[in-house]
């Protein structure tokens, strides 16, 4: 059964009686959206200020492999399996990005028995977070060439214009355009792009202000572009800040929604977890915190990427600490990791998972011994998997003296992540974290990426053109120099090299390319390709995604 | 006080209480949008089909011009104002369009104390429709660049893409752009370019469609370009349709919200008035018609456009038959279209007045003689009207009996369209419709733009030159014949010269331009400049809309 028909298969309550039950948030403090989706009213959340917060338990992964490791589906297994254990507890996740669901993928919330709910809302429109953040991206564009068409009052140098345009769409056509064609009515030709939504700046700020009143600011802060002499340009002196705030006032109250099993689940933002910090907003970490015992959350990719970002970016800005950290990993991935070819990872073949596991090894020390946090090890169980194989991975990593936990959730829900909630509430409370940023604000740019590269992913050495020094010089004289840093790189190894998988050291990673989101407040470090703008496959998920003669979405998984 | 904050100091109704009391709607066949906005589920819908249809009244009015004339407002009031006279009567209007509002000219739901709420809501993101509609365009789009570049099969010439992309903002630099630079991976670059939301094909075809089946046929029929032979390439040949078809499903579903006296209003769609028909949708006013027994709704821009394409292409289609009209005029509308400057529209001008009522009368004439519905002139009445003004209106249109109400409904809500709602029902009462089209299906295209313009514009012909005439006959011989066909010229006109004011007569009208809606099964005929995508004025109401430190949006009106 695909994961469309068992999200269909499932009846779920009504989102209002279970919040009451759940959490106890009475229906007036709820913006219904249809009887299955809501939002919590912000002025609802102003008054949980002086409430305790619960415990935050960060999921992250081994670096990615085709092979899958099943991040989402831990989140919502471990959460339902803490509810399971006679625990108050919630899940917070991103948001999926609607263009993706039309191409390769199909829809991302969980899977199998571990997923959340109403599975074809949450992939499609869902409560039209992300329609608001493109238009407010969309607006500024709009006005930035609008005030060059109408005089050009703050001298915007149009060769500098780096505001680009977004849609929630894989469109690779868009990815490099010229606008303002046709004559003197269109306005100033001038190269110009589109981005998917995901990747505006508006996106990363929306997922890390706290107020409207922040979000504003931060909207008010981001460049537009720069003059002939390089000043920048922001968008408040388009006044344009005001009008983005109110297109985005009511995608920024925190989405409520239900696993299969009636837990609740935050899903609320969803930044790209390259160019941004990849992780749900801030805003409903912090009310999940108020309102559960126990939080689960994940970060993109691997955890040298998405976990460091959840605490250099998210956590530095808003003061979020977690507790422990579960990191998941699966026998298949590591196997891949150790050289096995992705045809044969059902195969057993204990020598490639040894050399494999120096990648989960290596993580597991990054989150224990850089940021504090007490971890386990969760084994998203694939049937193929060997005893042999299950029994050499706990002995490679027993002197790590992690707990290696089976977890089946994806089969059998909540039930199949017992174990897994069980060493996680213990590690809790046995092994209180000792919570650390991996640098300091204080510190330059270039030594944060530095230390970050050497201590997260054992690089040797950071090296950079002489144009790319200067920029970031540039930057850190210019009073960007207390910003953390953003690194763009590939998700599938340590290093900038995707084909080097495992546990590499002493290589030597290259920033390619700088930018700064003087909004979201960090400096992009781009160490690699990056793409902002999907395409659609030959075949695209969309050709199958229908309606049926009884109005059942079918073909979205 | 602005329309906001009259909006804005109004103590909604909740909308599910409303839709109970109002037109006996229950709680489970709502999908709520937040308190104050629902979706009445289609399958509720199609349990009334067996129920007899309430009265249909077209508002409509004299050519549009700078002195506003009150169309939304009347309608609106007029519905208040029968629910005050003891009718059961409800509202049925198009949803505004984002993107203007960020421009010009503020929200567009209806004005003083006839008006339609929560205005913010319906006039910013509503309940997504739009941004549905918009992504469904969008998705056809970037499949057809993406089918021409993983191989082109169907063999789309790329000089004949027919299919633009959308967005709902007002941005002059996307009118004409350059797609799929920067080499190989990004496609086969070409001309293209952005038009509205509210422009797409798609916003018709949603309008036009009575069943979701009968949507996806339609998306299926959309032409998205043409091979070099000229043979259409359509979008269900991309398999696009289906998922286009999920992504509009729940938009869909009609709208429904309350004007600021608790009566209930359908806001639903809302296509361009000028390439495309201009009202709001049809599952919409079939719905209300099945739930109240008077139902007022509006048709974009004068009689001669507006109400022609209401007749002529929803109603032909759908088998719609209003029972009376309501023409709405103003004195210093007529005014002005007597002669008047438009700063001098408040001094009294008895001559000017006299000329202008000519362009009154023949929109009278058109909707009585040819469409065979009784009408009411309802004058929207400004405070320096003068006696002597309406004295002189009444005693001009003595000759047509045809009964003139003033109505104050902006000032007074809908105890100031009382005498309308007697009006209105009187006639109903009394004189039956004998509704018929201005043309029938099966003459040909070229005859019914030649119908048209000497019936309704009183044009002494029509031309066009030869290759336009050709292209006629080419879809009149490719079986598009029985379309019938949808003029986009000015407004403000009889005319196809919007200087023309008043009742022009003799005058020649130029087709410059026609092209085919295979979806939404209507031809185009343009004669003149039609923009399909505003800019934003130098200094746009997005630089006032803002949210103040209440969280109150203020500047939208």
């Amino acid at each position: 059964m695909g994961d469309i028909e068992i999200a269909q298969k499932n009846k779920m309550e009504r989102i209002a009686a279970l919040a009451k039950e759940k959490l106890g948030i009475s229906e007036e403090h709820l913006e219904p959206y249809g009887h299955y989706k809501a939002k919590i009213s912000l002025d609802y959340l102003e008054t949980l200020k002086e409430r305790p917060d619960g415990k935050l338990i960060l999921v992250t992964a081994i670096s990615p492999t085709p092979a899958g490791e099943g991040k989402t589906t831990t989140s919502v297994g471990l959460t339902d399996a803490l509810n399971r254990i006679g625990k108050k507890a919630a899940v917070c996740l991103r948001e999926p990005s609607l263009g993706p669901c039309f191409g390769m993928k199909g829809g991302a919330a969980g899977g199998g028995y571990a997923q959340v709910v109403p599975m074809e809302d949450i992939n499609l429109h869902f409560t039209g977070d992300f329609h608001a953040i493109g238009l407010a991206n969309n607006l500024l564009a709009a006005m930035v060439d609008n005030h060059i068409h109408h005089g050009n009052s703050l001298a915007i140098d149009q060769r500098r214009v780096v505001w680009r345009r977004v849609v929630d769409m894989n469109d690779r056509a868009l990815r490099e355009i010229t606008v303002a064609l046709g004559g003197m009515s269109n306005g100033f030709p001038r190269t110009d792009g589109f981005d998917i939504v995901v990747a505006s700046e508006v996106m990363a700020i929306f997922c890390l202000a706290t107020s409207l009143g922040e979000l504003k600011e931060r909207l008010g802060n981001i460049i537009v572009g720069y003059t002939r002499k390089r000043e920048p340009i922001r968008a408040r002196e388009l006044n344009a800040h005001g009008a983005m705030t109110v297109l985005l006032k009511d995608a920024f109250q925190p989405n409520l929604v239900q696993t299969l099993e009636g837990n609740m689940a935050f899903i609320h933002g969803g930044p790209f977890a390259n160019i941004a910090h990849g992780c749900n907003s801030v805003i409903a970490t912090q009310s999940a915190l108020k309102l559960a015992d126990y939080v689960v959350t994940e970060a993109g990719f691997g955890a040298d990427l998405g976990a460091e970002k959840f605490i250099d970016i998210k956590c530095r800005k808003s003061g979020l600490k977690p507790d422990a950290s579960v990191v998941v990993a699966t026998i298949r991935a590591l196997k891949y990791h150790g050289g096995a070819d992705v045809k044969e990872l059902e195969q057993e073949n204990l020598d490639a998972l040894e050399k494999g596991i120096k990648n989960l090894e290596r993580h597991v020390r990054n989150v224990r011994e850089h940021w504090g946090l007490p971890c386990v090890v969760a084994i998203n169980r694939f049937s193929a998997d060997t005893q042999a194989e299950i029994d050499l991975l706990r002995q490679k990593l027993g002197h790590l003296q992690v707990e290696v936990v089976l977890a089946e959730h994806w089969a059998k829900g909540g039930a199949g992540a017992e174990e897994l909630a069980h060493a996680v509430v213990d590690t809790i409370d046995k092994c209180p974290a000792s919570f650390q940023l991996t640098y300091e604000d204080d510190l330059p740019l270039w030594q944060k990426m530095e230390t970050l590269a050497k201590k997260i992913y054992s690089a040797s050495e950071v090296v950079a053109d002489t144009k790319i020094r200067a920029q970031v010089k540039r930057l850190q004289d210019a009073g960007f120099g207390d910003y953390p840093i953003c690194v763009a790189k590939t998700q599938y190894s340590f290093s900038t090299d995707a084909k080097l998988l495992g546990a590499p050291e002493d290589h030597v990673v290259k920033v390619r390319e700088v930018r700064l989101a003087a909004g979201a407040e960090f400096v992009i470090m781009i160490c690699g390709d990056i793409m902002t703008m999907p395409g659609l496959p030959k075949v695209p998920a969309a050709e199958r995604i229908d309606l049926d003669e009884n109005g059942t979405v079918v073909g979205l998984f």
